[in-house]
């Protein structure tokens, strides 16, 4: 009974985030889904990236979390649009929550649109948005046994962004093994090594994010 | 429609955690279900306290992940019995699974049983398993706001377990305003930090959980 009920909450799921591909497709607008455990640093990385590229970029940010809107208000000072989806108890978003919030945004007027989701390295894999590119955040301390533990979220994202290098000689944290386990499961993963707080490395992000967006346009 | 079935998911988990806390009742047994976000250290407190205490508590460890056996051999191979769930995609323990996993256990023979949750701060907390008590841990490179963006967690735990202090002079995070967030959401939850990986800090926590076995006898 309870996977019927799974399957049907995703069925549903992927009829909301069909409409929503439709409507980023109208508006030519490219969407980056961003997962990662809680605390890997998502938001301090959308902090450093709306400060460097919000000047050649029309940028927006929805901020997913259980509660508050101390996220979105992180994103706003750093002058982009930013709405929070507070989900009450809720682990993951989904498309209905996005479409809900897409309300915001002049779409059209947009050139990327970042969707930080729920701090949870589980059910945010299984609940398709409607966006271009799945982004995962796995950061040192978490441990390098994570992609064999967590598969589906590797398995689902097209990017690896491996954050807080500035903690790698203090951590238990093999970045050649975690690459040989995450390529193991998903071959066609690309991955990248940042510190979003020191700044090293997010160039590889930022082109990356360009590249993607160069070819939609 | 999706808020029923919830209801009904947890008042099914709620009447097989009861049967399980007869269960331990019955054998006099003190169950303790650890819980975090992925990375967090709970494995490595586990190994640790069981070569600490293994010596003169009868301990059983429950390992929860989605995939792999990884866990539950890392904690045998400190010699004591361990016995791994898999939950497939599954983000959290339920009752029903630590019931199927207790028939490899001879509980009027044990002290301590140990449940590790997955790795996962939002869906554990809302599964009872029949346990005695509520352990979470949250480790310094997740950050101090942790409290206020995943509240359940820390208001249904008895004991925050502050972990990876070795990293404290390394990373942003405030003990006392944990703290204070933390105890503004349960004013009753004892709060410790410790280093798994170094043994800093770990006697207030076999503190805590002798006192309670004490309590129990």
């Amino acid at each position: 009974m309870e996977i019927d009920v799974q399957k049907g909450l995703l069925a549903a799921n992927e009829r909301l985030a069909q409409e929503n591909r439709s409507l980023f497709a109208r508006s030519g607008l490219f969407v980056v889904n961003i997962m990662s455990g809680p605390g890997a640093g998502k938001t301090t990385l959308l902090e450093r990236t709306c400060e460097t590229l919000a000047a050649r970029l029309n940028i927006a940010v929805i901020e997913g979390d259980l509660q508050t809107s101390e996220d979105a208000e992180r994103i706003a000072a750093k002058g982009v649009h930013a709405v929070q989806i507070n989900t009450g108890g809720g682990c993951h978003l989904d498309a209905k929550m996005v479409q809900g919030a897409l309300k915001s945004f002049d779409l059209d007027a947009l050139d990327l649109l970042i969707i930080e989701n729920v701090g949870n390295l589980v059910c945010p894999a299984a609940f398709d948005l409607g966006e271009s590119a799945r982004v995962m955040l796995l950061s040192t301390p978490e441990g390098d046994e994570k992609p064999i533990k967590y598969p589906l979220m590797f398995t689902r994202s097209q990017l690896l962004i491996i954050n807080k290098m500035d903690l790698l000689d203090y951590v238990d944290f093999d970045v050649k093994r975690v690459e040989g386990y995450a390529k193991k499961i998903n071959p066609g993963i690309e991955i990248i090594t940042v510190s979003a707080k020191t700044g090293e490395g997010m160039e590889g992000w930022y082109g990356w994010l360009t590249g993607k967006l160069e070819k939609k346009s």
